[in-house]
């Protein structure tokens, strides 16, 4: 076994965004990812099953989002569950610190069809772990669907706002954008 | 230039579908594919820019999307201009004799991360057509955001339910599948 490395993901995911800055995603391959993170090519294997996925994290942010919907108020209706997770990860994720690595991220994953897919991808998963954790709540299956679904939209507003202002804080544009939401009267 | 082939389109659709059915995704070539179908490397080529694509049309469904909502009544809401486009969507498109091929291709998909992932990604750039079109009625934009999630909830139920069903018509389930979503109040 190869020794413990302190914050091995977040190293390669760094490195790994430079080379793609710098090179492109296509023309930077996983052993010079590693190399760059001054790490080898199996520990890199250890945290990420292919090239794709080292922008993507480990499932922490999943995590979070279910726990925040489940330490949401007992009175909270779905969409407010969903606003209280959105808030708990403005407060424990995306972080002040995290917003000019997240900034350079998006711009990476907008320009590669490849990395967009699994972005794709990866917010299905995410909206459906959003499902189960209001159905878990009580919340009917269809009424967690739609939910989920308005959750991802007030996700990505508030992401893609957060990224590119310099001051205001992830929740605070969350909860915003999920009230200009419910002010389109859209499903009423 | 090679010689028009009638739908070649379709016949490399059915060949990769039965293929990929026969040996999985991975162990199928797309020479295979074309060598199935009566016809060359070259003409698959000019259809589909990969193999990831045979079995995703060539945007057909966009544009009759985009005709669908384009051609509702003018007084119809957002909502119920996607039904429009929807219903239109069923009786041109997802019509009975195509129910088989769209049930076994959901099938192949479902199994398949990287056909999952080409599917994630067509349906983000649906739901932009469907804002697009909504937004060219007049619909403001943030509306026609939420509509277009909703719509595209709306579509996944539906399809779901067309595939695995066999005697009720895509329109009428999307119809039906709406009058749900109203009825959960999940944005009043």
């Amino acid at each position: 076994m190869a020794r413990w490395q302190p914050d091995a993901p977040g190293r390669l995911a760094a490195a790994a965004l430079d080379l793609f800055e710098e090179h492109g995603y296509e023309n930077t391959t996983v052993i010079e990812i590693a190399e760059r993170a001054g790490l080898t090519k199996s520990t890199f294997f250890r945290y990420f099953p292919d090239k794709r996925e080292v922008l993507f994290g480990a499932g922490t942010i999943t995590d979070l989002l279910i726990e925040g919907v489940a330490s949401a108020p007992p009175t909270a209706g779905p969409l407010d569950a969903l606003a209280h997770a959105l808030d708990a990860l403005g407060r424990t994720f995306f972080t002040a610190d995290r917003r000019e690595f997240s900034r350079r991220r998006q711009a990476v994953l907008n320009a590669n069809t490849e990395l967009r897919e699994r972005e794709a991808l990866k917010r299905i998963d995410l909206t459906a772990a959003m499902v189960k954790a209001l159905n878990r709540r009580g919340v009917p299956i269809l009424t967690a669907r739609v939910t989920a679904q308005l959750g991802a939209l007030v996700w990505e507003i508030a992401y893609d706002q957060w990224i590119d202002t310099t001051g205001e804080d992830f929740g605070p544009l969350a909860r915003r954008a999920l009230a200009d939401l419910r002010a389109t009267g859209a499903l009423c």
